[in-house]
């Protein structure tokens, strides 16, 4: 799209060349054909270096720019309706089952379902009204997929889970799986056992709730593996057997959930951070990144950090640790120097 | 199922309402509709505040219910028991191939082998008695798969790879993918080079490992990438190539063990520790959630935890170590003011 | 293969049984059937306890071995060589289209293209001269695959992904997905509320990049989430929206890098290493395993350790504060005793 057209469209005025416009980009990441925006005079230097091929600036903006310019009141808006322009557009997945996807007996659609090709759904499962179950997925028996769920490709879906409306699952998403569940021990003889424990229980997931790629949520041993209204799940995430998210709450990349755990209301887990099984942490508690929580967060703490998990506070005193040494090392070398004398 | 029909089947008597019964569950996670149980008056609090319709409660229980009662001997047992019962019916994986399964020239299956619907099995593969090879499975060239060994949708075997009997693999397990491989360095000329390393190797799963979801194991450089019998691993755990695991171990959610590395019998190695490639890990030896194992562990320790990796009691002193320092500081302030004395 | 052909093979001679040879490993791993092989004198006890059936020795070898000898020039270079011979060959994927593969309208596939069953690749994508589509592959639309690309099977590339030459895709990876990203709050009514914000831009892959199995990708949230030439990912990694790897980096297994950062030239990120959104880190740093990294690394530090990221020192300091608080004790008691006197 040529810059001028955009320049229209977004309601700016185009100072510069008339350049072909592709796509959208921050200042620091963008190139040729690249539109840009910089609202703030103290980005200025990030706007003198920029690779794009034009930029959006405000009314006001006096420092000129190494590329073409259009003028607009908001430019970060402006460039988010331009981002829009851009984005490839979003697939149409029209109502309709693909004559490659294998529907089990009993399978029921609700009204303008979307089943994907090569999409696999087994017998007993109900899919609500405005699903897209996209390709390549495989919905196992007895399963109920709520209004308006979005299931993205290469999704698998155990028996028996529950989800609720108005969901989003990312490729690669795995529900119901049966999770680590061993007795194991010695026998009388000395020979060693290990046996694997029934996982009798299923997945259940509330409405609104986004899961990211390749993220494995296991089936409960009984009962139910729960998953509240509106938490929202990064990529990469593991939610073990029985593990009970209240709601409102945030997983991000890579973090974990070992098993019977409880999480409260409008919680957020940091990437790469553990949580021991058989815990609670309690509602709106932020675990930090890469922390490791070994006991129930009962709220007295807002934020923790470290493994064990623990203050900020804490933390920077064993960061500090060996600062705090070295000082008192120099005032016991200064003590005994005083001694001698 | 009513309550009076669950009693009747559990051995036990009802008390208070003949209420519908649709599942199990604990009693902190129990609501309308649900069963659950309690052995021992030290969790009287929990019953009194439970959600669920009907508990299960021993003779001798004086407490009461905010629910119906159902008496048994063991409600543990009589509430497994009745898991089974609500439980989702296992899908049936009768024998046979489904019509749209791929199957190469040369792959032979054995008796009573079921291959689901979309599944691929290349050329030369070989399939064991009463094996289960679910939907859209990919088993790559000339693979091996032992007898009733269970693959759930959506795994992926590379060529070559080899599995024993009695396995289960869930859904989006990789074996046999390359693995990270590199030679690297700067030419005379001084630009940089990266080249792969062929990875010429197999994966050889011994009898009854399980794995679990998304988890990858990578193919040998040379010869193989080992998990021996009765070893389990959990879900998005990562193996590199040419890791032996000798046998009769676990491994938690999200560790992952470096190329090379040798772990030993009846090892448990907890959630999202990291183990450095080219070391050995002894028998028996535990390491703990989140550690990371930088060289090898002789067995002298048996239980390690912390980056690196240390004992319990190492790591509590690095922990107390601010304490420490404030005591220090405290007694150094004392002999000061003794001293000016 | 009969030990006397190999040794013919590599231009060796062969010592002891004629024994029949299957496949190459190390020498600890090595069992019946196997060859190994050993240069240096110094791991003569690994030669002795081998359970090889063959080992490739130097000709001045004198230590023996307890199997049939191959006495070749390099041992290290002859056993790459019968690596190769034994490793499973690889799989075939000549020019076609399997008639079960779905190509939508405007799919242009070049020269020699190879696409596998049930694979899917959706309207307006462009797949290079020479790549290897595998089986059970989602590509969505309007996407472009360079030439020679090899992607595995049950990898999903989400709609306008752009991938450039000679790159490997390893099985269940996902690139494109929506990633993490809300705007939350509580509204003026005291509810809360959480929206999805729209992930508008693409993943734009350059050229020889490998991604290992199950590694996930976001796609941007404006722009383009950017991985630069020659990078290599390993397995099980997660990539955020509108991370930027300029190129010829490696990224270790089960590491993490979080939304908009930017990763210099030739960085090495090692294994289950977290890094922060919006920073940077500059050109040839390594970030050590598990490190946490919440600020820009500006290249003072050429490797960091621990969480927060600081140098092999700093953490060496951490470490061994209880050793140095206990000398300090020690220093103070004695202290004391004098001030006694």
């Amino acid at each position: 799209m040529k810059a001028s057209e955009l320049a229209a469209f977004l309601g700016g005025t185009l100072e510069g060349e008339n350049t072909e416009i592709y796509a959208c980009a921050g200042l620091e990441e963008a190139r040729k054909g690249d539109l840009s925006f910089c609202k703030d005079p103290k980005h200025v230097k990030l706007v003198e270096t920029t690779g794009a091929s034009a930029v959006l600036l405000p009314p006001d903006w006096t420092h000129g720019a190494p590329c073409a310019i259009i003028r607009v009141e908001d430019p970060n808006r402006a460039c988010m309706k331009a981002a829009e322009l851009f984005a490839p557009p979003e697939p149409v997945r029209a109502p309709g089952v693909h004559p490659t996807a294998i529907l089990g007996p009993g399978v029921t659609l609700g009204e303008n379902v979307h089943v994907g090709a090569y999409t696999i759904i087994e017998k007993g499962t109900a899919i609500g009204d405005g699903a897209v179950i996209e390709a390549q997925v495989f919905i196992g028996e007895n399963c109920r997929v709520g209004a308006r769920t979005h299931i993205y490709p290469q999704v698998t879906l155990r028996e028996g889970t529950v989800v609720g409306a108005d969901c989003i699952f990312h490729c690669g998403v795995r529900l119901g799986g049966d999770g680590y569940g061993f007795n194991n021990g010695r026998r009388e003889d000395g020979s060693v056992y290990i046996e694997k424990i029934p996982q009798l229980g299923i997945v259940e997931i509330g409405d609104g709730v986004e899961i990211g790629s390749n993220t494995t949520i296991d089936r409960a041993r009984i009962g139910r593996t729960y998953i509240g209204p509106m938490t929202k799940i990064d990529n990469l995430v593991q939610i073990g057997h029985n593990v009970k998210v209240k709601g409102y709450s945030g997983l991000i990349a890579q973090s974990g959930v070992a098993g019977s755990t409880e999480i409260g209301y409008g919680c957020l887990i940091w990437a790469q951070a553990g949580i021991s099984g058989h815990i609670k942490i309690a509602d709106g508690v932020q675990v930090g990144p890469q922390a490791g929580v070994p006991q129930t967060l009962d709220g007295s703490l807002k934020y923790v950090i470290g493994a064990p998990a623990m203050s900020m506070k804490d933390m920077a005193a064993i960061t500090l640790a060996p600062k705090m040494i070295a000082k008192l090392k120099a005032e016991i070398k200064d003590i005994k120097a005083k001694m001698k004398v």
